[in-house]
């Protein structure tokens, strides 16, 4: 198991990399929301591959199929179901990769957790192609949220050594974000993000990067304690990602270094609304949303998949390997990821959003 | 809901800081193991409070009591369940808080939630005292994979701004270890941190830091694709402890500054076993273990409970308010969250291990 | 596992019948409501043994302890957990079980599936006894099902050959129901079962039964469809109590011999609310409510453990060996299993009320 | 929610009568298995339609495209995904059922539930035309089943007033089952309920029946107590099957009837095996498999679309409004309704049986 997340919707990921199809199936969805398909296929493709040098050169459109779950465009109250199909793979890129699995790639403890018997064609299951499902779902839940007044977006604040700044914690600016090639808050720091990629690109090799994201206008309270708190939802979803490596919430590992007297938020009043005059902890105390803007970044490690010849063993003989990747690969995963963190995101908060909506309904008690 | 963990076990936990006792329930225990309840007792004294000026001066000795779940001192296949009197409360000490509440705690949004009706004395249910709860279930779990050749330690890597060094990624040296105040791997980042620390209880401060865990002797592909990877399940039991801000796997930040030339952990054999020659995956790759150390580290944001004045508002009226607490808390929650982290992945851990032999089991088919 | 049920509400239930205490944590309650504690004590001395020679002459008081969950008589929205402690235990009257399994009971499964490692004493995890915490979590959901008008009232239809009339389907009157010494329609019918019940125990025998359950005021299209229909999340519940051997709802098992035209309920509109003329479904079509009385009937064996001789196997050496059992036991345990019913139905239609609301409050989108 | 089914696999149906398609995915099937897919297709047309006048004659030929979850044939550990396609699709057929709602149907209910945003047509996601993912789902996990020796088969014991006799309690005869027009033991038996079956059809009216299902060679000790006990787990699978009334097991309600000395099953001992000398308890105690035959029976009610004239109200004016209904219908869903309840059962046994192998693995601790 493990392509199944949720309490109060239920979503369940299918695919692999060439298989015929990927797809999700949602179910738990409210009935009588019209989604906005022209806005899903246009969020979609932000994460489709093909579309720069940037990225891999797969050529997937991710145009993807609505087979259930709406009546009239509708959402109908049925399951939620849609499939993407796989059309431009090569399976043959692939070939002997269960012998000699890739470093830094799902190959090795998969062959030995499924024994042989799992598809490594393009990672298979392992695949990054799974977030073209992922977002469809998060961009679904984007959509029923935004109908309730919560945004969120996300954006690059690294790629290698070059850094982007952050959203003002207290006021996250989404019209500030470009829109061209790198999401970014600064052209420059883009352009500059741009040409590192390329060059990357250029010798073989791959980068990392951060993405931070935001959530705002969340009504106070959303979130449960312990193990359903807002960061332990959005930490089981945004894991989901293949590469992220660790997830930060407001002053993330900088809150180790800080005093209590400068980390505390103090509560203030502003125009009538409970406020806090800083925001270390990034719209959550204990587990529940305290109505400030949420702030999450998560890292990626490099791309896996790079040119430069690498050391790996056979498995067959347990004598080294070594091994030199064919195939197509992003240089640099992070771009094609910031659409993911905002739909990995967008599961965890709509999914928390129904329990407050159960909650709230009872409070005329 | 939010009190509820696993999909192999199930862990569910309750109490509130002043309620009569906390506990914990845990269904989908093996039958027939025998915990070593003196060594758990020892597990349970190393998060309980009151053993030095380090920590809160709250006197509760943390006993549990065993309700259920065993026959002659064994797992019976009954739901496991204990409970720990809550002895030394002084609820007045909260008096006022669901008007004024504290900066960096829960009070608000839990205000907010339960619209009044939730237990503010001590933090009620999102009080650190349920972590007592969380260390019972976890140190249990720990035996279980002890007695499957599976060891987790956590130790101290940075208190405010003292770093100790952290684990050999490679080969984490459990036995350097240091069981003094701190768990530290140097004695004297570890008095240099006591010291830090005392200081900031004289100053009516707190200060944050920084766990390291590792798993050792995992078998390789333990852990599920997507939803249900090892980082997923554990980041959704580390977030249950309080005051955790941020969690990292491997190499988590540094990785976004990395090339993938660096970053890839080439495979080799040694000693007949598969291994990478580096450990920047820190030993996940997929969502599945590889068998090289599990290693992740966790930020702890400082105390939000310090005794400096600090500014928040009347709920009622709206009005500034300032607020000087009184009370027992701890000047740095670090040393005590240790064993929460240890407990915390082995909650994950076993319960991803249950998973693990399920399918493996089904092998020779 | 097994003994973890509900998707909104999360009941855990815990011990054994001779472990130090039993009992139950609920997670996902409404915080605000005020539960009546004095009226959930009536409930549960409903199901307490030991009231008349009818029922086993364990002197149990069935008082629970509650340990958290409450905050100023009002649930706080932390879990609510509660233990009955287990004094007036007689294990010496088990020794042996684990050799020769008592025939209807789950000595001999249970012997295998634990390995021998499951506690036998009393029947362990499998006794009866447990059903006093599934009536403290089922009558607490009773109280705040009332609180949204909907009632649920159980009474025996059957001990025996001995038949009660049922509940008129299109308006069950609970104000009928006698509080006798057995809870039926007609007193006559309630005097001959009670004598029956009597006899049977003189006889060192035990007799079934029939228990048929009504909840009233339902709003339409609670429930949902395929696994979680109102008949499924019900079935799942009262499975859980000992000894019962099938379900129906509405019309049952007499469906099957029905025409559609027979069957079918014409929909008809009376004081503007819309009905049907029969109640043929029991109130569910699709597993949603419809309005009308949702109408189900348990069917419970005689109880397993008889002091006549019976005829069993030694496991350890495979040879027959007689079993004659001591010990106290329920001639019949029909009448303790009416508030069980009601408990498990309330269980299962809160549970689903949740997410009824939870929908419902999107209604306006 | 609702159409999510297991805790070890993980089944999501997703569909509408006349959405593009419907289908299932499953995750948490074992890797490795091959399964037959052509015998996987035979099953499927014994639930599918048009194949004789005793069925609708909506001519869906029910072929499934799997899209995921395979790997040169083999279960290769990623999420199984199918689909089957709607082609014969007469909407029109449907139109004004919103307004009018069919007696016996969900379409009152879900028209409140879903506040009109519902698919309406040929009944949406409430149709039996979902059974097909059902027999889809559950014809996979009785090929997984069989692999370990587990055998399921189902038969009809009434139509209308019309019985077979059942199988054989302490020995099941799969080989006696006649596999023509009806699958029955007694041919006569079969030919006057297709009769019965036709002359129904001719009336424009319909009938129920009976179903009794046996699943033979379970290890003992499979199931759980309380809540996933077998019974509950079969029961939640069962009722997802549409038209089902009422489900037993073992004796039933003629339990009720019993005297203890009567329905208790002697245990002995037959060619080196734990045997009982009758089988009234129908395989499971506690809620666990004994390893005698397991034995349930579900009442099925009259299929609700007759086309004899009815009566049902207009729900916009809540005046009364005849109904004749046109379109394709059976006149008895109990044929097809034969391999639904083998797949209903088998997706509850392979689930349990996923929790056992779990258990019985860390059994030499």
């Amino acid at each position: 198991m493990g392509s199944v997340y949720g309490k109060n919707i239920h979503v369940s990921i299918f695919g692999q990399s060439h298989s015929p199809a990927i797809g999700v199936v949602i179910d738990g969805l409210p009935a009588g929301f019209m989604p906005d398909m022209t806005a899903l296929r246009a969020f979609m493709k932000r994460r489709a591959p093909g579309q720069s040098l940037l990225s891999t050169q797969r050529g997937e459109s991710d145009l993807f199929e609505v087979l259930s779950g709406l009546s009239e465009g509708r959402l109908c109250g049925a399951p939620f179901a849609a499939t993407i199909k796989n059309s431009d793979t090569r399976s043959g890129d692939y070939a002997g990769l269960k012998r000699t699995p890739r470093p830094g790639h799902a190959d090795y403890p998969a062959q030995i957790k499924y024994r042989g018997a799992q598809d490594a064609a393009g990672g298979g299951h392992f695949s990054g192609r799974l977030t073209a499902a992922l977002c469809l779902a998060g961009g679904l839940c984007m959509q029923l949220l935004a109908s309730q007044g919560i945004q969120i977006a996300a954006h690059i604040t690294q790629i290698a050594d070059i850094f982007d700044e952050g959203f003002d914690p207290l006021a996250p600016d989404f019209a500030a974000l470009q829109e061209g090639c790198l999401r970014v808050l600064n052209v420059e720091a883009g352009e500059a993000m741009a040409q590192a990629i390329d060059a990357a690109r250029l010798a073989g090799d791959s980068l990392g990067g951060v993405v931070e994201c935001a959530a705002l206008h969340l009504p106070v309270g959303l979130g449960d304690p312990m193990f359903d708190g807002l960061e332990n939802r959005i930490s089981q979803a945004v894991f989901a990602i293949p590469a992220v490596k660790g997830i930060v919430f407001g002053s993330g590992f900088e809150a180790a270094g800080m005093r209590g007297s400068q980390h505390n938020d103090a509560y203030m009043v502003q125009n009538g609304k409970v406020r806090t005059s800083s925001n270390h902890h990034g719209g959550i105390l204990g587990g529940l949303s305290t109505g400030m803007p949420l702030l999450l970044s998560v890292a990626f490690k490099p791309t896996s998949s790079i040119f430069l010849p690498q050391q790996t063993i056979d498995l067959d003989t347990l004598q080294p390997a070594p091994l030199t990747l064919t195939g197509r690969h992003d240089p640099c995963i992070v771009p094609r990821a910031v659409p993911c963190v905002e739909a990995a995101t967008a599961l965890a908060l709509f999914d928390a959003y129904l329990d407050y909506h159960k909650e709230i309904s009872y409070a005329t008690e």
